[in-house]
């Protein structure tokens, strides 16, 4: 549409300046000492959303960071749109490797380098300037509501009751979300499904205090060495997790659909490049499309124990401790994987030391049927943008909130991601390519549209 | 020794005194802040062996801290002793576990608490208390030597050199050290071995960054997991070390001597208890005693990776460490273990990861000859004043400087110590028993003149 063209090229500048803005703000939800900054970012998204076009925003208080939504109706007769985001970001650590601060963003190489660049800030907002696109040109055809939460990177642990406390007014034809990635610019893709998330921490204590290790060593079970025998043994040599039950649940998918996954680009040689290793791994039999799209896994996330400071003391620590987390596909569920993992870890423990399990937060896998209304107008959408069909693929990270909109909502989620994988999510150096974040500006009008006539069609 | 008796009674609270004195002085060797309490300590030391009766006596610089030497020549006819010490001490830290100041000594239930109480003001000033005991009673039967170091709990750096350029200075028969403890005053024990020490740092590297887990999870080894399987590896099911070539040097102690080192009172109960631990833990077919004494083991004294912070945060870490430590016992030798240790290592690690594997510190292990004139004369001595042979123990911990004096001075060591394992050695509230500080006066004269008769048999 012209007209979009014409107003995004005009307001370009400040679209990228007020994100710059929010990425100023240092919205940690996992470190308490930020919660004011969180509560600010709370008030600047909210603030945004009226500008924008909202008839109506707030802010809504959950036991721990609040909710922003906001809502602009346009009538009964119009398909409703809910976009989900959130506007609180991953811890910066390691400070050390980042080059430039965190929450101090740079562009370079037409790049956003900063925390929240791409998750999640740069892609929510992509659909508060797409919004504004629509009510600025007088083509809004959708109703559309905004949740955008403040608790993802610690689990979303409000969002369920807010859920259900709201229900009619979160009431939608569609949960659209952008915080996943695409292939690439020349190979746009759309996620068909997401892994679930089952996330661990293990404590193993054994003697009443650090001991000397010449006086003690060799007498008594060290805790160090005994949670690296348990990791050890939670994979088999075919890289298979031997947690008794853990794949019972899991749906293979036929050849056809596996076949339709590895149609995806894939460079082995430019990914190990990228990552700077000499070799892939994973579990035998599966390609690495598959390994992170719809296979389950499970990764060590930290682990730590004893003397880790300079130089040699010579202890045998009393504890050890590790997070481990699993990824989840169709159809396991958090809870089952999480009594699995914690029976699995208390039977395997030797005497001598004592097991500690606990769950962290838990996440279900969830897909999104390629037939759907909702799947096409996002796939013409990006074919009307990006000159080219979407891939269909399956994202290895986990949004468990998509699975609780089917729950509670009992409506599908659309995952329009705009970023790349290499965008350093969680990581030091977390960009956005500024032709993705204006990519998707323009992308996401054409949603609305085609959402709005493929609705009527039925 | 009648004459012995009566002087050191009329003395009794001089020893005391002058103990307690030298206890003020806080020399904290690994902390430059002390450098000149730990000089003013010296200073203390030369003027206190020279009180008691030093021909000479003087302040050896270093490039660290200077070491003390004395001694009084009686003739060529009559054999040497050099007595070994250290007058600095650990850091006194934490301080708020302290009952009362860690340089300000207090006198508790027959107990002297403070910094260096039995490590090792308390024990080398025993020396210092006999010596003068027999000069004054003009009963030395033996040239007397005194080097007593201010390094060694910083590792002794200045030692090898100072040894190697004073070796005649230095020349003796045997090497007196009193830095260890008995199994308790109702089973006086005497050290034949100490282990040696093997000290080494792991780095495991994975990709070029931290990870998204969900992202990558599956597709990329992690280098957390990876460290994990390694560690694993070091031991079999027996709990014997994998490395291979590891026991190759190992001396198998005979049926008789291991009888000998299993007559040590050992209550597997209480030790239990005391650790809080429900079932003990180590190599196949040896006894706790054996495990800890003529045994080499690897520990993990120290293991980081990945995000340990409070929360969940899903990241596949770039790279993972350990500190691993391996007790020697003879003849293995530390430069030997390193490198089988750092070959295996790296032979075991997967493709797809790197490993860094660094030696921080080594020492080698020692032994005392049951049948040696000195420690015959030892467990004379400690027989005539205890009214019980002392049973032979093999000490877990590592005092590298024994093998050095074996190396440098060709002198074997005997470890004459009267502290107990409940000393509070570099923990808060030091402690050293009146009753083990008189006892060790009363004794060490007893070694003199046995050493000096046996010597004469041959």
């Amino acid at each position: 549409m012209q007209a979009w063209k014409t107003y995004q090229e005009k307001n370009k500048d400040r679209f990228l300046q007020e994100l710059l803005e929010l990425l100023r703000i240092p919205s940690v939800s996992a470190d308490s000492r930020h919660r004011e900054d969180t509560r600010r970012c709370a008030e600047a998204v909210k603030k945004r959303l009226l500008e924008a076009g909202a008839d109506k925003a707030e802010i809504c208080p959950t036991a721990g960071h609040p909710i922003v939504y906001a809502e602009k109706i346009i009538g009964p007769g119009h398909p409703t749109i809910l976009v989900y985001g959130h506007y609180d970001v991953q811890p910066p650590d390691p400070l050390d490797l980042w080059h430039s601060g965190p929450f101090e963003p740079v562009i370079k190489d037409g790049r956003i380098y900063a925390r929240g660049a791409c998750d999640d800030k740069g892609q929510f907002y992509m659909h508060v300037k797409a919004f504004e696109t629509l009510v600025q040109t007088q083509t809004l055809s959708c109703n559309v509501k905004f949740m955008i939460e403040g608790e993802e990177e610690v689990g979303s642990e409000s969002l369920p009751d807010f859920l259900r406390q709201n229900k009619e007014k979160l009431q939608t034809d569609i949960v659209l979300i952008s915080d996943t990635s695409m292939l690439s610019m020349e190979h746009p893709s759309l996620e068909t499904g997401l892994r679930g998330l089952a996330y661990m921490e293990v404590e193993v204590s054994g003697p009443n205090r650090d001991l000397h290790s010449g006086v003690y060593g060799g007498a008594v079970a060290n805790p160090a060495t005994v949670l690296c025998q348990l990791i050890a043994s939670l994979h088999d040599e075919n890289n298979r997790i031997t947690i008794p039950g853990f794949y019972d649940e899991v749906a293979e998918l036929s050849a056809a659909e596996r076949a339709a996954l590895n149609k995806a680009p894939f460079d082995a040689e430019a990914y190990k490049e990228d990552l700077g290793i000499k070799a892939l791994w994973g579990e035998k039999g599966y390609t690495t499309l598959e390994r992170t799209g719809i296979r389950p896994t499970l990764e060590v996330n930290g682990i730590w124990g004893g003397y880790t400071a300079e130089g040699a003391k010579t202890v045998l620590p009393a504890k050890a401790h590790a997070k481990i987390s699993m990824r989840l596909v169709p159809n396991q569920t958090s809870h089952t994987i999480e009594k699995l993992f914690t029976d699995h870890f208390n039977h395997i423990a030797p005497e001598g030391v004592t097991v500690k399990v606990k769950a962290l937060h838990g996440g279900e896998p969830a897909v999104t049927p390629v037939d759907s209304v909702a799947y096409r107008a996002a796939g013409k959408a990006i074919e009307t943008t990006f000159g080219k069909e979407p891939i269909p693929t399956r994202g290895g990270g986990s949004i468990p909130i998509v699975a609780l909109f089917e729950e509670v909502l009992k409506t599908k989620s659309v995952l329009m991601g705009f970023g790349l994988d290499n965008d350093n999510l969680h990581s030091p150096n977390e960009k956005f390519d500024l032709f993705n974040y204006y990519k998707g500006i323009e992308t996401i009008p054409y949603f609305h549209r085609y959402f709005a006539e493929m609705s009527k069609e039925g």
